[in-house]
């Protein structure tokens, strides 16, 4: 299910500088019982994404009414948000009077086994660095080329993720997903100034530990303070929490800390529908 | 005039990966008199950027008969080229099978004054930086949003081009154009080993300079070494050579070396033909 500018529609015209050049952002939606969960947030975030981009923000009231006609027929789904900045301009250039693209998609709810979210996954090191540029660090822009040559990396079905570091090897997120270490009863996230994706999970996650006095640290983060982390877990917005039992040759059990978020997550996420 | 997959069409589906998440690669082909010049070089190119983003190149002879088709009829015209990874796959993940989406696109010719290329253009510094990633440099891939952001800075018509420094420091390339400096009977072009898109006419002035004995050294460059140039200009496929004849508040003359790389650049354009 597709809505292509508020029409039912799934093609683009190849002039879209979202196909051209990647220009523009996307926002991944979690869906329950007819729900699109941390909507608010979400365009929020979105919001910050197109002032970076000067890409100028379509109304809201247009995205809420939209993300809710997709989303009320389904249980469980994900809804992806991409505006673009549209059509014109020469070459990069933008053109004078920019009309944005926006697209919403709906789509079934991946089939991942609970015990991901139980038991935690397997994860490896990634060889693709991710690139320094502050102006894009943070935001859910479209140009994924370096997720897409980490993915690239591993076929293994046995691994559900891979660990990227920046070109200054600080450890910084997974290829779709951010990072989390307790050690010694501290929690640790890399910051993300200079690359790397701010998720909705990670902003929720960060406030549990504030309203729970769990210390937090935003710093960067090396190798070694992964490897020797006492827990760690990896979230986003349709994953949830997913801990991390093994990470190359290191094995994690899955600590209460990670359980703690586990379920202040899911009661924020059962006071949304 | 479009070739999508070789029909007329110019409207993609929305899963394209190249919508999704700038995931393919372009070439940008000067055509004069019916004929696509340098084809081949761009051709190579794109199978290099192919073999870099793991993405099967489609048959070169399909790629040479549609480029004829679409160029033909026209005296002078720009000729774009796309390839991307096609739909599919889950998320970053790339499909099992991939099936690259091909679009040839061609465009009138940009009406620039003929005094660019014989008096030069006026230029500046970007702030916008180049972020270092060896693994996406030199190939022209679709993820664009930095030099978007570059060529946003200015409004000013009577700039024609922004350089772009990475984030070291060193001096690149313009926002859609490689960059020469000549010193003391010497050609200078940074190196793009880390970051910047190594161009067809730049590869074809390396050839020149080697070819009329011309020293040339493909090395880091920083703002001095710029701004102390006896002569400056700019290339690339559709501009051929600009001179630079101001940089910020530094003038610049156009010089014999300039002149002599400009006439060479045309009689391989003539002999292509």
């Amino acid at each position: 299910m597709f809505l292509l500018n508020g029409e039912h529609r799934h093609c683009v015209d190849v002039s879209d500088r979202g196909f051209q050049y990647g220009d523009g952002l996307f926002e991944t939606v979690e869906v329950l019982q007819g729900k699109p969960l941390f909507f608010d947030r979400h365009l929020k975030r979105l919001a910050e994404g197109c002032r970076r981009l000067l890409i100028p923000m379509p109304d809201s009231a247009l995205f809420e009414a939209e993300a809710r006609q997709l989303s009320e027929s389904s249980d469980r789904a994900v809804l992806k948000l991409m505006v673009t900045r549209g059509s014109g301009g020469r070459g990069y250039r933008q053109p004078d009077q920019i009309i944005p693209t926006r697209l919403f998609s709906l789509h079934p709810y991946p089939d991942y086994p609970q015990h991901f979210q139980v038991d935690g996954i397997a994860a490896r090191f990634c060889d693709q660095r991710l690139s320094l540029n502050p102006s894009l660090a943070g935001i859910k822009h479209m140009n994924r080329l370096e997720q897409i040559l980490a993915r690239a990396e591993w076929q293994d079905d046995s691994i559900q993720e891979g660990l990227m570091l920046d070109t200054q090897d600080r450890v910084v997120e997974g290829t779709m997903s951010n990072l989390f270490i307790v050690k010694s009863g501290n929690l640790y996230t890399p910051s993300l100034g200079q690359c790397g994706v701010a998720g909705i999970v990670r902003e929720l996650i960060m406030e549990f530990a504030q309203r729970i006095k769990l210390p937090l640290f935003e710093q960067p983060v090396d190798q070694a303070a992964v490897l020797q982390a006492d827990e760690l877990f990896v979230s986003n917005s349709v994953i949830g929490i997913w801990p991390i039992k093994r990470l190359e040759a290191r094995v994690f059990k899955v600590g209460v800390i990670t359980r703690r978020l586990q379920d202040l997550l899911n009661t924020a996420r059962m006071a949304e529908v």
